[in-house]
């Protein structure tokens, strides 16, 4: 980016936390970069997993009731000079116990672009992040395991065999309505999804997208204090950000953001803060 | 066995459904039998999985409600003479849809052995099974997924970082009763394990606890309409058995059986009822 927040070139990888030992993400994070470099040191900005535990380096986290940015920014020892890394920190909850690694700089996004909404942010994906804001900051927030528990139980559990075929999006919007009505019945829905295909009463892409209507569905009723009374920016990919369209009937108001934009947003918001500093 | 039902020889194998094709299973049941063999063909009875799709032979469901042995036995054509193998249907059950097999040859034993009894079964495992039973019929039963569940959570997900130590059995306890009271938090509170352990407000052994007892207290609301009025038997392994001690709280009476007992009950009862046949 130039110094006047405009994007000069965007580059992914998929390389993450998952894959890379601690002493290897320089290693990667050059390879995906090291044309773009000039030869003074250049300011990298770090949110997400790499600032967990077993990441680049161990970054804190801010305790809520907090601004998203309010904590202390980690600096990396690089051996290349050529950059100088900072990984911002994540957000914990001491009641309920909860985390948050880069979507702290989304939420930070939001404000930046809104700095006036009081109201509820989801951020939906493996962990989806339920957060109420005001006056700037996160007064709390709740973290979900609806796309982890779907990508397990399509992988692992006996489901996996009744999965292909077409997306059925009717089947979809039914078992989200049937998983907020009765999230007591997750574990046996789940069961009964194996069942109806067995008993060939059922569709395999209906399957596929019953399984995630009621994990939806489930997320929904535990977040309904979330949602039920404020207005809710929902941040994502188009495609997940469809997945939550029940919302729109449900919540008082909701409003649509881009993942990407959201992160630049807060990125930029945090690099702004810093510049009182060296960076 | 003896034809005066004595036990004279039991032997195991965990080369089951999961492991074999469907042409393996006379071979796989051959080298765990064979030296017991007389020369005349000895009458064989199963019950489970290896009559599903894809197991030994896929035997038939009874659809709900009926006696538990109350279908057609479906009849193996071996290729050794020696062994004369039928296998025990299942029951099926159209709305809510679920499926059993291997249960209801337990339930059949139970009832053998209880046949007025007017209550309810639980039969916790990979796909625990809550089972109405009147007049030695059942009623009605569903399937909750949570072994299944506990499993895959605890080889597949974040959660599987956090498990190691003592099983800490006053975090169970309490985790049920979370479970039984908020369902809905149930996704949420998955994550909040992993959260409690990265902010190191509690040990592993307590982690693993609390992710059972949340799995059972999500089956235990679910199942409340089995339970709430009515006598229950819990049959299972003493270290299943014990982790339903909540529900001695929950339901008017519980009893207990064992597992293989039951089995075994019931497949006596399933020979007997074919004896007026031809084995």
């Amino acid at each position: 980016m130039r110094a006047d927040d405009t994007v000069l070139e965007r580059r992914k990888s998929d390389h993450g936390m998952g894959r890379l030992r601690e002493d290897q993400f320089e290693e990667s994070f050059l390879s995906l970069v090291e044309d773009l470099l000039p030869d003074r040191p250049t300011p990298v900005l770090v949110c997400g997993m790499a600032g967990a535990r077993g990441g680049w380096r161990e970054a804190g986290y801010v305790s809520v009731p907090a601004a998203p940015q309010n904590g202390t920014v980690s600096r990396v020892i690089t051996n290349d000079s050529r950059i100088d890394v900072r990984i911002l920190p994540g957000l914990s909850q001491t009641n309920p116990p909860d985390v948050m690694r880069g979507e702290e700089t989304q939420i930070a996004g939001v404000l930046a672009r809104n700095p006036e909404f009081d109201g509820v942010i989801c951020l939906p994906g493996t962990h989806t992040k339920w957060v109420r804001v005001a006056g700037g900051a996160v007064l709390e927030f709740r973290t979900f395991m609806t796309g982890e528990l779907f990508a397990i139980l399509t992988q692992h559990s006996i489901l996996r065999q009744s999965l292909d075929g077409d997306w059925d999006n009717a089947a979809f919007t039914d078992a989200v309505s049937q998983g907020l009505a009765t999230p007591e019945d997750t574990s046996a829905a789940l069961f009964g999804l194996r069942a109806q295909n067995l008993l060939a009463t059922t569709g395999r892409g209906e399957t596929r997208a019953r399984l995630s209507g009621v994990l939806i569905g489930l997320e929904l009723a535990g977040a309904r204090s979330f949602w039920e009374q404020n207005p809710v920016i929902l941040v994502g990919e188009k495609r997940t950000r469809e997945l939550y369209a029940s919302l729109g009937r449900l919540a008082p108001e909701v409003r649509h953001a881009e993942t990407e934009d959201m992160t630049l947003a807060g990125l930029i918001a945090a690099r702004s803060a810093l510049k009182g500093e060296d960076v």
